[in-house]
């Protein structure tokens, strides 16, 4: 990689999320040279990829150029690549457009799906961490649609119209609460000529509540919010396979659906070359102290979903959600300018700054430290919350356009199937 | 298809362009029942295409859904379905999805890009008539410049960073003049570790000045804004083949480059069943006569860019391009009304409401019939009529702050490559 050389220490962050992109921030105008990798020219913000995938809004609002992010920022240099390996006996990693020596490596490569190797599931599910992703989710559910109209069997139709989401989270919940109100405010006028009553959204948790990483209140209101928009809630229930066709659970609970959404856990991205026993932990993750460098390395680190900052306190490491990954990045920002200027590093401490979940209009929770509510105020919450966090003016701006303008007319007109997912139908004709 | 049986006529409309979707409004409440067939799920305002290819504008905000735009009328059924076939011995339609019947066609199934028999160009040129081909061609033009900076070859480098537009029409100067725009604005930002004056935006001209279909005044302008921008303008050129890396014409004259845009020309969509010599005119499009009644049939019409209404008056139609679409369709509407009323139907007269261009910021040309003018005024004129014949307020909105916001802070933010063209620039190490 023809990075040029400098007098100053080299910091390469591989991944341009909310970590990696929160440690470049702090690292601006400092006496290191950064370069940033990421496979993608762009930053996702990924809490609204829901929202993308049920046509509310564009993609292209929650995306962000990372050379834009940088721009005003001398000695940064950026790289659309694939890291492949971290040969740490030379100081070097290697990607898919070269190799390039660092001083200081930051992993933030962040989490992908966890299909807990279930194959069947990983081939023939939806997964939704990503826009592509999102835009397959889209496309993959208006075709269903438009398929469901051309049939007369009324078993194909009901499974073409049924909609199965594993995962309770806040990704299953609120892409849940998104597709019933497209059933209850969207279909009956698109498809005067469809018994779009009949459509089904079935949400699937293994424990005993959704939401379990939230409060006990806010579990149950977001459950009893769900129903009144006529999601179906199955607790308890564990899926086994799917097909394509015909979902299987560990009980006689079956369903016939021809989408499921897999939504029921991550893991982080395998990194080749720091994969010693020693150093993982569950879900993939990389073991990091307190100042997030990895396990047995000095200038390695490991910020956001990545990282599990395994102690006493944390024994699982923090959550593997935005939050955890801004305030690491921002810390290892501040740590690395110390350590240039000859100082200690500080360690980490997490501020849990609460949880939030939105089901639809007027509909979310909202936990905070001292304060837990839920519905219309956690709604407004929630929103200014998410075009907070939002970068860029202009994807603020569109988003809130977008927002209100579903708001008031009770629509999601981002319900285009621009690229089709081209699924293969005939296995509904069996 | 199953359609229901309505005891009002059925009209079948082939195509959502401009010209279908206007028909469409204007049989809306009447005793007919209208089926729109269209391939994809929305309709597409293809003059801001360009502003797509090149991150001006998401794709969603100039696509918009063609099941909401017939929400509000009864006995109206839409299908995504592509015509096979006209089989007019027995009023049926072949599609994809089944066969149709009809008691009147109309068929508005537009155009596509003309190549005008040259494979080599087809398969390694871009086209830009719709949104996916724009969103590959914004894909593409990134790309090039994220791999220009991964080799030291300067000649590699040069090629990459070459634009060859093949076209003076409106979308080639459009397109140029955007490109243009991001050359100066943007890319020396984006860019820092690449000398980017050394990008270079040609456009290709066979005849003696560019939009010649516009006033002489407005061709001088228009190329006078090209050439303050840095465009290359090559006129009396015609291009002859390009591999993918060298574009060769009929001259001593060649370019290479890594991206070629071909909008050369347009041809209609070929119809099977409708295919007869004496109905094909130059450019494929179908002899209709001035009722849009096509030769040789009383009840199969055709409207918009497929159709060639060629008089006394208008020899070669009239042009391929939306207000001719949208005079047509609703005139057709009225027509087909005043036949179910058992009145006579009137003759299409086009009111020629004159043609524009836009260059870039404050550069515009605008040919009204008394009344010429190009530049800043010529600019706002042009982005209001384009924003007021956009589908959608939402469209209308997001539109307008992007243009505000690009105005305002000299931007395009998106320009992002969310689904890579995945080129193979193997041939460029050659």
């Amino acid at each position: 990689m023809n990075i040029p050389k400098s007098s100053f220490p080299r910091v390469v962050i591989v991944g341009g999320g909310f970590a990696g992109v929160a440690l470049a921030k702090k690292l601006s105008g400092k006496e290191v040279q950064v370069v940033l990798l990421d496979k993608n020219n762009y930053h996702t913000f990924q809490p609204l990829l829901y929202q993308v995938s049920t046509g509310g809004l564009e993609p292209d609002s929650i995306a962000y150029p990372i050379r834009k992010i940088l721009q005003d920022y001398p000695n940064f240099f950026f790289r659309m690549a694939e890291i492949q390996q971290v040969q740490t006996s030379d100081q070097k990693i290697i990607t898919n457009i070269g190799s390039l020596s660092y001083d200081h490596l930051v992993i933030a490569a962040g989490s992908e799906t966890n299909f807990f190797g279930n194959t069947e599931i990983e081939k023939n599910g939806m997964a939704m961490k990503s826009i592509p992703q999102s835009l397959n989710l889209r496309s993959m559910i208006l075709e269903n649609f438009e398929q469901a109209l051309l049939t007369d069997n009324l078993h194909e139709r009901d499974a073409l119209m049924n909609f199965v989401i594993v995962g309770g989270g806040p990704t299953g919940v609120e892409l849940a609460g998104a597709l019933a109100e497209i059933k209850k405010g969207i279909l009956p006028k698109d498809y005067p000529d469809l018994d779009t009553r009949r459509a089904q959204i079935n949400l699937i948790q293994s424990g005993d509540r959704i939401l379990k990483e939230m409060s006990e209140n806010a579990s149950k209101k977001a459950e009893d919010f769900l129903e009144s928009l006529g999601v179906q809630i199955w607790k308890n229930t564990r899926v086994t396979s799917y097909d394509g066709k015909k979902v299987t659970t560990k009980t006689d609970l079956e369903f016939e659906a021809a989408t499921l959404v897999w939504a029921a856990g991550v893991k982080a991205v395998s990194i080749k070359g720091l994969d010693a026993q020693e150093i993982l932990k569950p879900g993939n993750r990389l073991q990091v102290n307190e100042y997030n460098q990895v396990q047995g390395y000095e200038n390695i680190y490991a910020i956001g979903d990545i990282a599990c900052m395994a102690k006493e306190d944390t024994p699982r490491g923090h959550p593997m959600m935005a939050q955890p990954a801004i305030q690491q990045g921002r810390h290892l920002g501040d740590n690395l300018v110390r350590l240039l200027e000859g100082k200690k590093m500080e360690p980490f401490i997490y501020k849990d700054k609460g949880s939030m979940a939105t089901v639809g209009r007027n509909k979310a929770v909202v936990d905070l430290k001292n304060y837990k509510f839920q519905g219309v105020f956690a709604w407004f919450v929630w929103m200014f919350v998410h075009l907070f966090f939002l970068i860029g003016f202009r994807n603020r701006m569109i988003v809130f356009v977008n927002w209100v303008y579903n708001y008031v007319r009770f629509d999601r007109e981002a319900r285009l199937i621009i690229r089709p997912y081209q699924r293969d139908y005939s296995r509904f004709k069996e």
